[in-house]
């Protein structure tokens, strides 16, 4: 059975040390309060949260599953999933970062996306429940009515109601704009919405008295595509005026999924039959409501793979170092022992490393993005808040997907570490890739985000967004360009941020002359970009890290920071010498094919 | 639900156009015989099989999976796979590459193995139930007796019996060295075996009247670790020397493996308590006699990822053109239609293309593998046999480990076409991925492979066996270095051939200083050789499909050939640039790690 530990440490580390966050907070008066104490209480209560209450439930909520009861549409979670959803609830963890004016702690972001990364560790399919509340709660104070606000904002602030999005149907999922669930208005101010939804995350449960479904639909008169779809909240049970429910609204669960993983969470196919909801946002202008759901569910994603990455590697390791097989290529190590561990293998410590890399990496990544979330919305500084959210839109992609794809790679590297016990079920290590599997799918597709990323981000705005990346990379190199002990980490990713804007030019040139030259581009650009960032973070942290040992610290935890960025820039970094070959290599090999793919 | 053709043109082509084997197989009395025709008829009817028999049992094998019962210790299969087994026997395809001696139809290794990878296209844990008693078979041929050859290999032959490979114990895979079962002699010629093992494949069904398991174990005199290991068989009925069965041998499957896939295939738990089993070969000379079964087996793995590479690309190339879902990026394409099918998009196709180099790749692989094999056991001049097998024996592990990498790779990027629908299981898509996964580990973990090739393989003869592929590649240099229509895929091979012999050379020297060099770049090194095969195989691919246009052909087939090779060369193979990179970083950045591996 695998073990997990939450990595406070390693936290606190990228928190305080690299970023300063709560030096950050001053600047920000929602957050002025927020000193290195609380963030380190809550830290510690979240892991305990975490490794307690949902880590005991993953596997047996991988094996029990969810069940439907076709006729009443309930749906049944696996044993101790509710009464752990109700003590995080009673723990107040719902609230943590949420607006004190709906009831919320009006924590930073920042915090918040540690406790999910713990949480996510300990129970992806669990936490996807708490999870997708976000996103409504954000559509909700992004675009919804005072009356929306103070019928729901309360609720999924508490947790005493989650939330649901409702994009995918049948037929459509990364084009929105096939979309056909119809919206009806009735005349009274709500709509009478009917269709049929797919892949609904936590869309049917039985851990709180309401559910609200953010569901997109179209109006009678809506033009067509993308410009016609309309943003509608749907409660489970209709609200009256006085808060009170009402009577069952015709939203129903008709069939649970059976997936590769994730089988904990319930995914729903959601019949609506006349169901009433009111507008959120203008009238077909629901794409730009769904975006806040998005963007906050993007990152989310990443933040999934590196709780699995992190709780994978922990595992991992410690097989490693029990598990005696076969002996050290360089002479017997445990020379009392029948063989040596299987640590003594370079690639097994190869794998291990990898695992530590991305997650370090990711981590970083996390924590910047969610100081850049808190800084675009609570800076005062409108300057800053711009800054900061043009910054998170370009790395919300790489989030996406490179640690996800890295998560996929990681949580795969560690299955191997335990040889044919890994591909057992109880050793739980082949649960953390099937369940990691989805995070490179759900909520735009790899593919999607590298698209994203290189043909909005970056070429959409002509770089800008880009330069603000290169800019942060060349302030790294300016303050270490003359230290001898950062050359290691600075003069990679140097050159490699001076190679990327030659690279982005000439996609750009091509791009120009044949769109489908991105298209072809694109995941490889993303990757490049993905290690541009890691190998700045990892710089960042062997410059705190060096600094420390400089100091007289012996504390093997900054040598280990050290140890961890060599291996990444010997080890991972060195990918981004086929992807720039492979992204040069253009289309025409990928389109010129009509006859291998006929 | 997916749906499988045989790729029977693939083949053909491969067998006749690439590598003409029934040319080859002229020079070999026993294969003298069988003409093109022969064989076409042969693959048409294994495909057939497959298609129609076992392929419609894959999806509901992976969801009922296996039952034990533990009061009579038999496990029952799913639903159809005793029938379909029957079918197989009646239609002699066990017998189909066996020695006629023992009533096979002797028809060459090479027809077997295109049989096995279609049987792994359409359902992979059901063919492993046939597939394990290929290596049962070749260890009794090998290293048997006469009467254990009398008394066993007619039946094995027939598949009224099937055979397992007994190894692996909870203490000890890899490190077979470590072992505890014993075998007690009894006075008779015979022994009484005592202890567990586990993970064996299709150790306990109904299929058969018995089954004969081949076991490895310690004599009581035997030297400490791998030297003392001996084989033995081990009936599950003992068998009289008439030949009709005797008493149920106490050798009983106490557990069933609960795994990620190849959930229709009875991962068995199996104790001994005191089972009689005769002696295979020489005392404490099992390992010897195991790796007869085991290079047969690799063989085998490889095999089994290059079917579910095939059958996914199949699914994932029709799902990409009937799926719509956005417009292509240079313009709509299906205008009648309200968004293009997905293959329009560069990534889409880069991720069927993946799928079918892989496939192309590992079929050409293959087949050439299974002819050095037709021809170190029955070619007439012993300098064939002898350089064939040695040429096998270097390929082996790329076969194993390069293989099964890509087709996890293949397998993930066809279930990404999918997008969401790929995580759904009724897709099919996500058991091809998770069935690939277990080929990376079995039968030696893909680490293990990379070992065996450095190590033993290359450096362990001194770079001759390297020689012997570097010439290969020399000769297609040589005859088509002036051919500019060649040159697109000679020069990269013949650059990397190159660059092979120093990068080798250099990894040597530092293994000779230190031997944890060679396993710190040994995984690198093992894809690099891999790419050098495949750019080998796809420039011979390219080369016929090139005199074939050049002769006037307009069949798209080879036009096909050549796209697939052009995506290779663009897409794939620049992998080495960065690999070659990683592997001469050195074991330093892995070793030196003890900090952060605490």
């Amino acid at each position: 059975m695998p073990t997990y530990t939450p990595p406070l440490r390693d936290m606190q580390f990228v928190m305080h040390e690299v970023f300063h966050l709560t030096d950050e907070f001053k600047a920000m008066p929602r957050y002025a309060e927020v000193d290195v104490d609380t963030v380190n209480a809550v830290l510690q209560e979240a892991g305990r949260f975490a490794a307690e209450v949902t880590f005991p439930l993953n596997i047996s909520g991988d094996t029990e599953g969810c069940q439907l009861d076709t006729a009443t549409h309930e749906v049944t979670t696996p044993k101790g999933f509710k009464e752990a959803y109700g003590k995080y609830v009673e723990g107040g963890w719902a609230a943590l970062s949420c607006d004190p004016e709906f009831g919320g702690q009006g924590l930073p972001f920042a915090l918040n996306q540690c406790l999910y990364e713990m949480l996510n560790s300990a129970n992806q399919a669990w936490t996807m429940y708490p999870g997708l509340s976000h996103g409504a709660y954000e559509a909700l104070v992004a675009h919804g009515t005072d009356e929306q606000k103070k019928t729901y904002l309360p609720k999924l602030t508490s947790g005493e109601w989650t939330g649901t999005m409702c994009l995918t149907e049948p037929h459509c999922g990364t084009d929105l704009g096939l979309l056909r669930t119809k919206a009806e208005p009735v005349g009274d101010g709500t709509y009478r919405i009917t269709g049929n939804k797919i892949f609904i995350s936590a869309g049917e449960h039985g851990f709180t008295d309401n559910i609200v479904h953010l569901v997109l639909a179209r109006l009678p008169d809506a033009p067509k595509g993308s410009k016609g779809i309309s943003l509608f909240v749907v409660p489970k049970f209709k609200v009256s005026a006085d808060g009170s429910l009402g009577e069952r609204n015709p939203i129903f669960c008709t069939a649970l999924e059976h997936k590769m993983g994730i089988h904990g969470n319930a995914t729903c196919a959601l019949a609506l039959d006349g169901a009433v909801g009111t507008l959120v946002g203008e009238p077909h202008k629901g794409l730009a409501a769904m975006f806040v759901m998005m963007n906050a569910a993007r990152l989310g994603v990443g933040n999934q793979s590196l709780g699995l990455t992190e709780v994978a590697f922990q595992n991992a390791l410690a097989y490693a170092k029990e598990r005696l097989q076969m002996r050290s290529l360089s002479g017997k190590k445990a020379k009392d022992k029948e063989a040596d561990p299987i640590i003594v293998h370079p690639d097994v410590r190869k794998m291990l490393l990898t695992a530590r890399a991305y997650a370090d990496g990711a981590r970083a990544l996390q924590v910047l993005c969610s100081l850049l979330v808190d800084k675009a919305h609570h800076h005062p500084d409108e300057k800053v808040r711009k800054d900061s959210d043009q910054l998170v839109a370009l790395l919300t992609p790489i989030v996406k997907a490179f640690v996800t794809d890295n998560g996929f790679a990681a949580t795969n590297a560690c299955m191997q570490v335990f040889g044919g016990h890994g591909y057992i079920k109880e050793w739980g290590m082949e649960q953390f890739v099937r369940d990691a599997r989805i995070n490179m799918i759900y909520e735009g597709t790899n593919t999607v985000q590298s698209l994203d990323l290189l043909g909005r981000k970056v070429l959409g705005d002509q770089g800008a967004a880009l330069k603000k990346l290169g800019k942060l990379v060349g302030q790294l190199v300016q303050e270490e360009g003359v230290n001898e002990a950062m050359a290691e980490f600075i003069n990679p990713i140097a050159l490699l941020g001076e190679q990327m804007t030659k690279f982005t030019t000439e996609i750009g040139f091509k791009g120009f002359q044949n769109p489908d030259e991105v298209g072809a581009a694109a995941v490889d650009y993303l990757r490049v970009a993905g290690h541009l960032v890691f190998g700045y973070l990892f710089a960042r942290m062997a410059q705190v890290a060096l600094r420390k040992i400089a100091e007289g610290s012996t504390d093997p935890f900054y040598t280990a920071k050290l140890q961890t960025a060599r291996f990444y820039f010997a080890k991972l970094f060195p990918e981004i010498h086929s992807l720039m070959r492979t992204a040069r290599a253009g289309s025409k090999s990928l389109m010129d094919t009509d006859a291998v793919l006929a």
